[in-house]
């Protein structure tokens, strides 16, 4: 069969059964087995032979890094989701399913799902892909469930936005709330995460809400970070720790090392010793557990919940089922250590892994073990600053890390159009010091009866 | 007293009590009269001599001339929605309270409020610039209160944009539905709004779904336009509503003229003459009637609950109380006609107008009366096309109209942050036919218990 034909009638023509790859979760890792799945193998001699069916609860992509960024009024919601369809306009073999997995039958080879608003038939697989992510690990802590605010979804950040800028509306028609904590902000978990939102936290307060309510004593307004280790960013190097710390310390940031938080209530945080501080909000960055879809499948977990896979990324007991990223408890072959860090570039590099080992398989060749690529680390500590830890040894701090970070996330942003939007609001808040998105919104429009009631 | 203490201490130095205005509504006609009010007059010889507190439920400025853009996925939520608070960080004399109305005692000067989040005290007042808007106006049409989407605010405008892509969603899973009238979308009322929708959501099913949805036939996806009259755009010339028309019809909207729905349910929309359409949409452009707070506030109120007001726009029987924009039946002193028309430069300009009032007042001159600018009026139908009506009959159609509506719009768009990421959303539309922000989100973050039972 010729090339051409066979182009213009892909259904038609190709006589071949293709082979079905459904792929759970449209974060980094499912992102990138589905965009690797959908180019053709050098290797393989059929064309689009796979066809691959993706699967989200949300229509969009989450630059989860950036999620802080919303949660402190720095970007838009809109800015870090990029609608998933629009990733695979020109991937012919990629469909979308716009439905959450509710169920397997793993020995069947189908995935049972389920609209939000419609229903939605069971989908085939030859191989299933698990790349689900994770959610927050409060690790049981009394309160943090229906008080805490987490920091893993797009959701979580319009939240955390909204409650902070109504916590700053709430103080300035009762001053009185300031003791009680209303302008407490108390950040558990010294990683990157954490010591983002302390930073951007204390720099919103200062330089835009400061202007935003004159009446108000914005200098009032705290920012404690809460970290149960002796230095924040565990997997950074001394100096680099050290350095964070300074840098948070000069934009007010109150941090308290060897330190546990016991319980929240609504407007308290008791700390492990019995100290008790008036605080509204209370900000959980101290842990994810993989997503219980893992469970949920019958799949074998360890530790938190995270798929167990071999060196190849390929689930025990399951050779047609792979997992990816924070979900799966993934090993580096090139060092045997693990599980591997729930981050962006983990989940990235195992997702284009599995994408290879399905091809391999297909073409009747054996898997290979993953090799992690560790390209280095970086959290950023507000305006012009941050930490970098790169390979060869190369570290950076205050503004040539922050540049670094700054370009790395824009290269990394899925889609020029996001990319530009994002470098306006970035650009914006640099030269003018404000903060553009700060309006309390994202409720009343899926709330109203109206938006629900139609099927 | 110099000018340079009084400015470094303006609070303790200013001996004169201060005029208290409590302006209700950020909107077009709010925006205005508290941004004039801040200015100090050329006439008045004291400084800062008048205190204004602006109060809304919301804590951003909604520029409504672009809702149909949010809810076509062509713009950002955020990108017309303005902080408040940031449109006034140079003026000492505007402070504002995010909170909703919910009465008053017009005798002794006091507004009641309620913050959403908080307890908020009452504000006392020596005028009171009412300028609330106006909310949908179904006229009784049964089932539009339930199954019809308004497009007033930002709510609304997300909570169509989630329906829409969600209907193409669940008609890419189960196509049967499209029979159901799933990608059915009836757009009633022939005005500017509906025009503009009408138009926007034709070009978003065609240029951009099209795409999204490879394995769709978006083809089979309807708009229908409804409206009462024998044409549309009524306060336009003939032949720009019959331009309209012709574009509109060129783009596939189904234009049905001399029709009147006469009930809606969840997926049928019937018709006067007992038609019924399998539709699961329908948005209702119908028309807007006042907010009900001047009834609340006991003013009195006329056709559709606007308040009455005289020619100088003060409410009548309340010396101290002003009413503009969509909430007023204000009258134009030039030609005696009345009520003026519901479209923002109606309330800017009286926003100004009432703002000069009250100076007057202060100053011990008589009030004047109000006389309207119409600097005419215009609708966009789609990419590069509009018609405009400009005052001297200049009448554009087509590309050089939609230039004319273009910059128009990003001129009047508060702030110069959102004109930059506005401009980036639209050069990007018209140059790829893309459209970004099509992401179905806006309710997991507030329908979430830990959002809202904070205090």
């Amino acid at each position: 069969m010729g090339k051409i034909p066979s182009r213009a009638y892909p259904d038609t023509m190709t006589c071949e059964r293709k082979h079905k790859v459904v792929v759970v979760g449209s974060g980094f890792g499912g992102l990138a087995a589905a965009k690797a799945l959908s180019k053709r193998s050098s290797r393989s001699s059929t064309e689009a032979d796979v066809e691959v069916t993706l699967v989200d609860r949300n229509n969009f992509h989450t630059f989860q890094p950036l999620l802080y960024q919303v949660a402190t009024s720095g970007l838009n919601a809109a800015d870090i989701a990029h609608p998933v369809r629009g990733i695979f306009h020109d991937s012919p073999g990629v469909s979308f399913v716009h439905a959450a997995v509710t169920g397997a039958d793993l020995e069947r080879g189908i995935v049972h799902l389920d609209g939000t608003s419609h229903p939605v038939d069971d989908v085939p697989f030859d191989d299933l892909v698990v790349a689900a992510g994770a959610t927050t690990n409060t690790f049981g802590t009394p309160g943090v469930e229906e008080h805490g605010f987490p920091l893993y979804n797009l959701a979580d950040a319009t939240a955390l936005r909204n409650h902070v800028l109504e916590r700053f509306e709430a103080a300035d028609v009762a001053p009185d709330l300031i003791d009680d904590g209303a302008l407490t902000f108390v950040v558990v978990g010294g990683g990157p995460t954490g010591v983002e939102v302390a930073g951007a936290l204390a720099e919103l307060f200062s330089m835009v809400l400061r202007k935003d309510f004159k009446h108000l004593d914005v200098g009032r307004a705290r920012v404690v970070l809460v970290e149960m280790l002796p230095q924040l960013l565990g997997p950074f190097s001394d100096p680099s720790r050290r350095h964070a710390r300074e840098a948070l310390e000069e934009r007010g940031v109150e941090v308290r090392v060897e330190e546990q938080v016991e319980r929240v209530e609504a407007t308290r945080v008791v700390l492990a010793g019995g100290e008790e501080i008036p605080a509204h909000t209370l900000i959980w960055a101290a842990g994810v557990k993989a997503n219980p879809l893992g469970a949920l499948l019958g799949l074998p977990t360890v530790g938190s919940g995270r798929i167990e896979v071999g060196p190849d990324l390929n689930v025990t007991g399951h050779p047609n089922v792979w997992a990816v990223g924070d979900i799966a408890a993934s090993i580096d072959a090139r060092t045997d250590q693990g599980p591997l860090p729930q981050l962006a570039p983990v989940a990235m590099q195992g997702g284009v892994h599995v994408a290879e080992q399905i091809r391999r398989r297909i073409d009747g060749l054996p898997t290979v073990a993953f090799r992690y690529r560790d390209k280095g680390t970086m959290a950023t500590i507000g305006r012009s600053h941050a930490v970098a830890e790169l390979p060869l040894r190369i570290r950076l701090r205050g503004f040539p890390a922050w540049v670094a970070w700054l370009a790395l996330h824009l290269v990394m942003l899925a889609g020029f159009r996001n990319r530009v939007s994002v470098f306006v609001n970035w650009a914006w808040n640099w030269f003018t010091w404000d903060r553009g998105p700060r309006v309390i919104f994202g409720g009343e429009g899926a709330t109203r009866a109206r938006a629900s009631d139609r099927p």
